[in-house]
């Protein structure tokens, strides 16, 4: 099965290219990767995915694989006996991972997003305390799922660690835009010690960018953001 | 761990309770079924489901599982040996099964809900012609898929055809509603004769409402629906 030639098609900043190149590290597999242009996108991306036009595509051989959780459970099948799984064996705790990485896309997502675009006090401190429920329903979490381990996944870093460890570049950075605490280790002193032994795993470092550039780069986005606002 | 006795907590018109219906049918399953009340949520829900609030949730024993795609997988993966497999077997295939699935839910069912909103015959015609889209799109699928056979998944019923054919009643009801095919034979003769393969097997006579009650739960929504907007 595990024949052929891995690629990867991705943006550097995506949080569903990161956790996807963080899997892959912690497989040991190796891959070429392409970074794509965020506006001129590749004859290789709109081949592979012509129906939603996203990174990151994992090309396989060739066959395409799209969608980011989809690709971690590809990889995690496709290659069972390579590295430490990344979903749990046991059917309740893989649901358990498959429903707290959907509720991370779903909520935590969207507000980031949104504190791009916030321009008064008020709406700001209502997308913090936004984010706020959402990290601490996740420190509630990560409690009884790591039972008192480093990870989500227990001894390893798996499913959900990926998927919520690849927006904490972005929480960070987005903590320096706004000036204001997200991650707050005394509203989530767990989560804030799960970050740094997530952050000092070899899987990790390897690709997660730094905070720097992606504050660097949120900036750009909010002055974007703003010129186009005053255009219309 | 197939012990502890199964309960659903559903609504009869919802495609994700209806999907969880099907595979709970079709391995044999027997679990006692709870309708909720859309308005006065129960206990057991808020208790069951705390985050979202939702249907369908899957108790066994004394554990919950939520999401209507998380609780296919449980089903799937917690009673491997029992009845016909949800997902294939091949790491492939899983992921095309996951990908169209959650295409189907994210594109098929925002226009669905749309045609009960649309007023002028323009806004209609471009939901209509949306929808035509998404489902010539999955004639494509199909054909790929079921390499012949009767089924997204084969020989027998899977995760793909239980997440779109759950949609079949509304799919069917809103033709009537609206006045216009949406699953138009000329245009995805393929999909038909699926639909038919798949209206035939016992899991979905079971659980499939008729056309006509969810008809008429439509012209209610609509009818809500207008007069909330004239209220405001």
């Amino acid at each position: 099965m595990a024949e052929g030639e891995l690629k990867l098609l991705g943006l550097w900043a995506s949080q569903f290219v990161i956790r996807v190149r963080m899997v892959l590290e912690q497989k040991g597999l190796s891959y070429e990767y392409f970074e794509e242009n965020f506006v001129n996108k590749s004859e290789l991306l709109l081949k592979h995915n012509p129906v939603h036009k996203k990174v990151p595509v994992l090309i396989h051989g060739d066959r395409a694989i799209c969608e980011s959780l989809v690709i971690l459970q590809y990889i995690d099948e496709n290659w069972s006996g390579t590295g430490p799984p990344v979903l749990p064996a046991n059917p309740y705790d893989r649901a358990i991972a498959r429903f707290w990485a959907a509720y991370v896309d779903d909520k935590l997502l969207p507000l980031l997003i949104d504190t791009l675009k916030a321009e008064t006090e008020e709406a700001k401190a209502e997308i913090i305390a936004g984010i706020h429920g959402v990290l601490e329903m996740l420190e509630g979490v990560f409690k009884k799922c790591s039972a008192g381990k480093s990870f989500f996944g227990g001894d390893s870093i798996g499913y959900l660690d990926v998927t919520l460890g690849s927006y904490l570049a972005w929480i960070r950075a987005q903590e320096r835009i706004i000036g204001a605490k997200l991650l707050d280790e005394t509203k989530m002193p767990s989560l804030v010690e799960w970050e740094n032994s997530f952050l000092a795993a070899d899987c990790v470092k390897k690709v997660l960018p730094s905070v720097e550039r992606v504050e660097a780069l949120g900036r750009v986005l909010i002055a974007k953001e703003r010129a186009s606002r005053l255009a219309n």
